[in-house]
């Protein structure tokens, strides 16, 4: 009997226990969790979706939101931590097994979700008991009731989001109890042959918006002083400028050539009576030059306008537009400036301002104060790249700006359609303009005069009737005139010293690089 | 003694009239008129100069101005009047024989100033006796007190500005007494080969301002509403998306593609959680196509975002961006569709709006459209320029209007890219934007799943591996999104009908043209 009781206790306690155990694997909570069908517009619920920004404002809201899964970390099995991000901004969210809603078959798929996919999201905003130092939004988390796949990763990830957010310094870092910190390092070369993963960073997510953010001020100051935008051909009949760096291109039967700038379409707007244009767009340079600072497609910010009395009239108009520019910049994205900086540290970028203004040197000052510096003079027919550094950071210690502009430069190291100085044939009206030592914009008066132009071209050893179609705009009557091109890229670089200018190009192109 | 006196009498009036030509022939006002010398900026006066703009405004000013002589008109040897123009805008001016101050030399060397030279006036603006038909600035006219040479014509020129300003009809136009007016044509071909002087009219003028505006306003709108700006590179290492029209670059020692779309790029910057992209920059291509709406270089107004639950709301935003942009046009620059509307006479533009909102209609309720009209049907697998017309005006006739969306695109017209329709393979979730029976946008839901992504190239001939970096972006995880392609020009063109879309783009380049 005894037996027999104990063997019918045992079966009566298997059985409660393998319906028990049947009782949890029944999954309650698979309409909350798991892959969604491919989007293909199926349905338009018009739910609406949130910004992880506006978290801290929505506490005990229930919110439904997409983004990207920048880590998970599962606790046990009760409980997983996601970290989310949108952009620049992430939030922390936390899945919670809980009867009737967070089955565990649901925390164990949601531990599981690989770095990078894309979830779409419901849950409650919650104030979170103290501040949660991994993500942007640090004083709520959301504690999530649904999650969905939306995109998943097809492979293993060149290099996590947090690697490639680390400090790009040299400095070690020290932990806690002040042992060094060991953490992979992300090669330039490496993030460039997976720059889409490499953009999402919360630096490069800033430094786009910045870039924008630049040619936007461009625009605005130049809309605001009377300027049109033009669009010019990149395509031209013949290899203009300066032959040797200009890519040619099949054209149907013959050939073609990449602009190299928008210089001659420019003047001719001028001669056509535009007074006042500018340009934003790609130059074509096929330099093999593989530096820091060079890159074979980049955005010139041209513009060239009609001078009445002047070319210090485009020179100061240059220097105001550039001090907007820095304005725009520092007063009202500080944040992004910040989030940059964590990366990539820097001295704040200075610029003098007020009566003093800024500092314009001549070509023959700025010798001078490289030879007082030691640089033999017989070195300096020019300012190679070397000495332009070393210029700036004399200029940095004796007059405290990172911008400063070289005016009157030495004719011979002019293009040919610059106009000569009124008084002394070898020097012109011609100028640069400098951030951080280094060249950021280069302008001049042109020669508006057809027969000195063509003078300048034989001497330069360019053929007129090689360019008959630009000359001949000047034929027809054209104003006098001037004008600059800068290089979006290098400012971008430059003022927030970003070190090397393929960090500042979205798919960055040079001798070695035509993919991503 | 008679004789003698007779002849002292006649020795003195020859004296007389030699002293009288003597004094006639020395000039007073040589430092009032004549060529300036080569502006080098020799000086800086600062002295303000005028808009012919402001001239009603300021009757009885002493007005300094930089002006082109459109025309100039000697009435005897005491007056001359001159037509002046700056970009739209001209004004009546007048040099009249005035002793000590306009002298009879002043008068002729004035008389012969070529059209189109460049001049310095200096004048006081006086009210005129009656309306000068032949200015923009009618009220007023200068009487000139200096007028000096700035910039001259070396040789003839191709056409006259007022040749070039004629209406573009082939209707007769008549005179004050009915008999039809004769004048010179100036074609497009001349134009497009003198384009800089073709560029003065004020309908160009006014084209091109308006061509800005339309920049303008697409960023306006797409910064509004949470857009980033980017630039994409237009040097590819592979000829993408259709191998046939894509431009060959050499590039080092081997070759680079033009892009014909930023379509890789700007889908790759949503895989970089771009969210919301533009680009506003040249797209190539390298069709032989010689129609009034192909070129083979144009502006492409370029955007992509992410999608919450439905393509259509890529659908309605580009809708809400052509409505602002026809508004922005129409509401703000009336005066520059006028002045372009006297030589391209065009019906307004014309959309709906309202409750009703702009007309869509589904590819095959188009294609019933045209077979109710006649079209057979079986010639209507995709819908040829002819039929694109014809439709428009269908639809301008049932439902005035100009604007119109088709939705809802066969799979096998579309490329590779895009998302088919959820419930019918053969469909896809696709759209173009129509204005004036042409189409002007091309746009649809985006495949963002790198596996149907790849299977979609191959059905379609392209190689997966041959466009790596692209199906990669998608490997990572991508949002689903959706976007479009306006052609600029297009949209100038026909807004304004301007008939030839050569005439939208400032320097057009066509398989024959490359210059100027």
């Amino acid at each position: 009997m005894e037996k027999e009781k104990r063997a019918a206790e045992k079966a009566a306690k298997q059985q409660e226990l393998a319906a028990q155990q049947a009782a949890a694997e029944v999954d309650f909570a698979t309409d909350f969790y798991g892959p969604l069908p491919l989007h293909q517009s199926q349905t338009r619920p018009r739910l609406a979706r949130s910004q992880i920004s506006s978290f801290s404002a929505r506490d005990g809201e229930t919110v439904l939101f997409r983004a990207r899964v920048q880590t998970s970390r599962a606790q046990g099995n009760k409980m997983v931590f996601l970290n989310l991000r949108q952009r620049s901004d992430s939030v922390q969210a936390l899945v919670s097994a809980t009867p009737e809603k967070i089955s565990k078959q649901m925390i164990k798929w949601t531990a599981g979700l690989a770095d990078e996919s894309i979830v779409l999201v419901q849950g409650v905003v919650r104030k979170s008991p103290e501040p949660i130092k991994s993500a942007s939004v640090q004083d709520v988390e959301v504690h999530v009731s649904q999650v969905h796949l939306v995109s998943g990763i097809d492979g293993r990830l060149p290099f996590t989001l947090d690697d490639a957010s680390r400090p790009d310094t040299d400095e070690v870092v020290l932990d806690a109890d002040g042992k060094p910190l060991q953490f992979n390092r992300v090669l330039l070369e490496t993030r460039l042959n997976n720059r889409v993963l490499d953009l999402r960073t919360p630096t490069n997510q800033a430094v786009f918006k910045l870039q924008s953010v630049i040619g936007d001020l461009f625009r605005q100051f130049l809309g605001s002083n009377g300027f049109t935008e033009i669009h010019s051909p990149k395509l031209q009949g013949a290899a203009t400028e300066s032959g040797a760096s200009v890519f040619k291109v099949s054209y149907f039967k013959g050939n073609a050539f990449l602009a190299q700038s928008p210089q001659l379409a420019k003047q001719m707007a001028i001669a056509a009576d535009f007074e006042r244009v500018y340009e934003i767009g790609p130059v074509f340079r096929a330099e093999d030059s593989n530096t820091h600072r060079h890159l074979t497609e980049f955005m010139g910010l041209d513009l060239e306008m009609a001078i009445e009395e002047h070319y210090h009239e485009v020179m100061e108009l240059l220097d105001s537009l550039f001090l907007s520019i820095f304005h725009g910049l520092r007063d009202n994205y500080s944040n992004e400036i910040e989030i940059i900086g964590k990366q990539f540290p820097a001295d704040e970028f200075k610029w003098r301002e007020g009566p003093e203004g800024t500092l314009k040197l001549n070509f023959r000052q700025a010798i001078d104060m490289l030879v007082e510096d030691g640089v033999p003079r017989e070195t300096l027919d020019d300012i190679n790249t070397e000495n332009e550094k070393r210029l700036g950071r004399l200029v940095k210690a004796k007059y405290d700006t990172d911008y400063f502009i070289i005016d009157k430069f030495p004719m011979e190291l002019r293009p040919f359609y610059t106009m000569p100085d009124p008084e002394d044939p070898t020097l012109s009206n011609s100028y640069d303009f400098f951030m951080r030592g280094e060249e950021i914009l280069s302008g001049a008066q042109r020669i508006h005069d057809p027969v000195l132009l063509a003078e300048k071209m034989r001497s330069k050893g360019v053929d007129p009737e090689s360019m008959k179609p630009y000359l001949d705009a000047f034929r027809l009557g054209c104003t006098p005139h001037g004008g600059g091109g800068i290089g979006l890229e290098r400012v971008l670089m430059l003022f927030l010293k970003l070190n090397n200018i393929r960090r500042a190009s979205l798919f960055p192109r040079d001798p070695k690089r035509l993919d991503p």
